[in-house]
């Protein structure tokens, strides 16, 4: 069965407003095994509505149409379906019954625009809407079903959910079994992960996607068909084995969710120092609900005044090897850890550009450091060639990735191929 | 002239991402007085990529597809222009001799991946990519020139600017008189602010967007031809006065962004304290270059310990008024600025949900306070009905508004519509 879909409003075609229904009705699609093969995006010009109607509807065998459904007069998408099967609109008197009796019920006189809503092609298949004015409807031109919702987003998702999936399983027949499983990375550039991934042998019906998305690379294996999806568990367990610490995450969309996860399970309390990544770190904590039972502060101690005040980093430190330091990372986060004796504390301390660097301390320059009650990881990375925010990102995830090692049992420090590490030290106190 | 653009990828297709390049596109046309026809969306397949490129080169005069430059092998756009062409693809060798200089710049060797970016359809005119390994091209099918580029945004939006732009310009020549002004506010709904400039008569050949972007609402002033253009100051004026309050910036795409530039020109210093925003009251300022001049320090204390061990908030404070009340807020503040006696401070704490709210004190109920060395503003607002995200963002806003209006000594305490405001006070300091 092909799939399209068509998206009609000048406000999503000239992009003033980012169309979220499109993304969430392809996700609606993949989740029962559909593939949405087209979509396209028109305004609200008629010839252009109906030009759009009449030629996908020879490729497609069913086409979702969103917007256009409203009162007003820039709303063309009845009328355009009406042009395209050369009938005319009629009346929907059941329609306007229904919305006649609504406003009765409310005390109030219908407004002249709500009529227009009432008219739909004539042989139209009229579709419930529960959620307003709008009826959605049916037609079928050339070789396509063509189902008409509106866009407004609490309109359209449940006459997708109780009525589009219901009909087109029903009118076509759904059984291909999918399953779609998710590894997030860091640290790795697309293509190294595609090479050293190719020489795994990939089973039949299963293919591999990548998506970049700083500082992640998401890796998606898609199944289809019950002979790959039984084949999936072995051949992510060899792909997980490749990864090795690349992967950061099997399970949520970013590091930063992961760690998140894995500290609410923990039960143990973070603080945070933060300079060059200046509140980044711990905001990305602070998007999850429930990040207040652990996370107990996050300083952003820009200043090296702020440092020696708020975190007791030594002047002696910051005169002798520099803000941005093995030294100073590391009294940053001792500094932060005693404050309010949390378990663990997490400082950034860099240039993230695009001014400030010299020769010996470049822009891209990040000292990272996880310290616990008895423990201090530290180490400076060089991350060049990136903008200002990639700095930051970048670093984010690196310190994340340590505290979500440190919290797995494994060793802070790793090897990424992208990050170059200039030093690292690890200090023991018992 | 006919400009279409498509875009390529199961996972733009399918929803798993949102597709921010169409409407940052979309938006970049719009700025020159260009207008987007169509947008056709498909996925990775070699057939799908195939056919739309040679049914929409038979509609549109240019073209620019986004995405499928990638090194992997689900980066099909090159090869499906040649197969469109029905000519090879073939070695650019200045492409292939960049690459192999980026790597053994860096000692490191180039994958083997890397090799097919170089490979482009026969005949095509390169486009460079400054940022990244992908290069652009160009080829004409059937009536339309199509332009492709990567899908990774910063690769992309140079290449547009720098690039397609420079050439759609040349090759059609764009001779119309045109002038965008974008006006930023803040605390109004699109339809509100609607509503209030349509008692404005609009000159003709002026026209009228609207963006919302939260926290912002977008005002873009469009106008084409001379006579348009000469009338627009008059009526910007008109506009700037209807808005009062609501506008934060003509100059900035965010009120982050003009509270950043105030400081810079001011001379001062600040602190900020945060609670619910949790780190992104001053990571919206780290942003830019140089806040590390005025921006002293960001102290997140999200627990109660931290909102007295490091600003000093008094613990009857917390007991007898909550961590959420003005009497914490200013406490916050003035805690902070003192720290680093700063010139000024701002605070935040309030309850950003999903949960943690009450009858008294319900989700989206946030405490704000100002200071300078005389004077500080506190105010409590109550943000009812919008998510976790939503609270934060708003929250972030009117705390920089209210810095924003002291630096132009203007109130720092005002109404917006959409936002009600429970309480506030001012206390004076000789």
């Amino acid at each position: 069965m092909k799939i399209e879909l068509i998206c009609t409003g000048e406000e999503v075609l000239s992009g003033q407003i980012i169309d979220t229904n499109a993304a969430w009705f392809g996700d609606v699609l993949m989740n029962v095994g559909l593939e949405l093969q087209r979509k396209t995006t028109v305004g609200d010009r008629m010839e252009d509505l109906v030009s759009v109607f009449q030629e996908r509807s020879l490729h497609a065998d069913v086409i979702l149409v969103n917007g256009g459904l409203g009162p007003t007069s820039d709303d063309l998408s009845a009328a355009a379906a009406a042009k395209a099967l050369n009938v005319e609109l009629v009346e929907d008197s059941g329609w306007r019954a229904h919305l006649e009796s609504w406003y009765s019920k409310r005390d109030r006189k219908m407004p002249v625009s709500n009529y227009k809503q009432c008219l739909l092609p004539e042989g139209a298949v009229l579709v419930d809407n529960p959620m307003g004015s709008a009826p959605g409807f049916r037609v079928k031109i050339n070789n396509a079903w063509l189902f008409f919702t509106p866009g407004v987003p609490v309109e359209l998702k449940p006459m997708v959910m109780d009525q589009f999936l219901p009909f087109i399983t029903e009118e076509f027949g759904i059984t291909d079994a999918i399953r779609l499983e998710k590894l997030v990375t860091i640290g790795h550039g697309e293509s190294t992960l595609a090479d050293e991934l190719s020489a795994i042998t990939i089973p039949e019906g299963i293919t591999l996607g990548y998506r970049p998305s700083p500082p992640h690379v998401e890796i998606k294996i898609f199944a289809r068909g019950n002979l790959a999806i039984s084949a999936m568990p072995n051949y992510i367990k060899d792909v997980k084995k490749s990864l090795d610490t690349a992967l950061v995450t099997d399970r949520f969309p970013s590091i930063s969710e992961e760690v998140h996860t894995l500290m609410m399970e923990s039960g143990k309390s973070l603080s945070i120092a933060e300079s060059c990544t200046g509140g980044m770190l711990t905001s990305q904590l602070v998007d999850f609900p429930g990040s207040s039972t652990y996370l107990k502060q996050g300083l952003v101690t820009y200043s090296n005044t702020a440092k020696q005040k708020i975190l007791g980093v030594k002047e002696d430190t910051l005169q002798n090897h520099g803000a941005v330091s093995l030294e100073a990372a590391l009294e940053m986060a001792m500094g932060a850890r005693s404050l309010l004796e949390t378990d663990f504390a997490l400082a950034t301390t860099g240039i993230a550009g695009p001014d400030g660097g010299s020769d010996e301390k470049p822009v891209g320059l990040v000292a990272i450091a996880l310290c616990d009650n008895n423990t201090s990881w530290v180490q400076t990375i060089k991350l060049s060639n990136r903008s200002r925010n990639l700095v930051r990102v970048m670093s984010c995830a690196v310190a994340h990735d340590m505290l979500r090692r440190r919290l797995i049992d494994e060793d802070p420090i790793v090897d990424y191929p992208f990050i170059s590490r200039l030093d690292s030290q690890v200090i023991h106190v018992d």
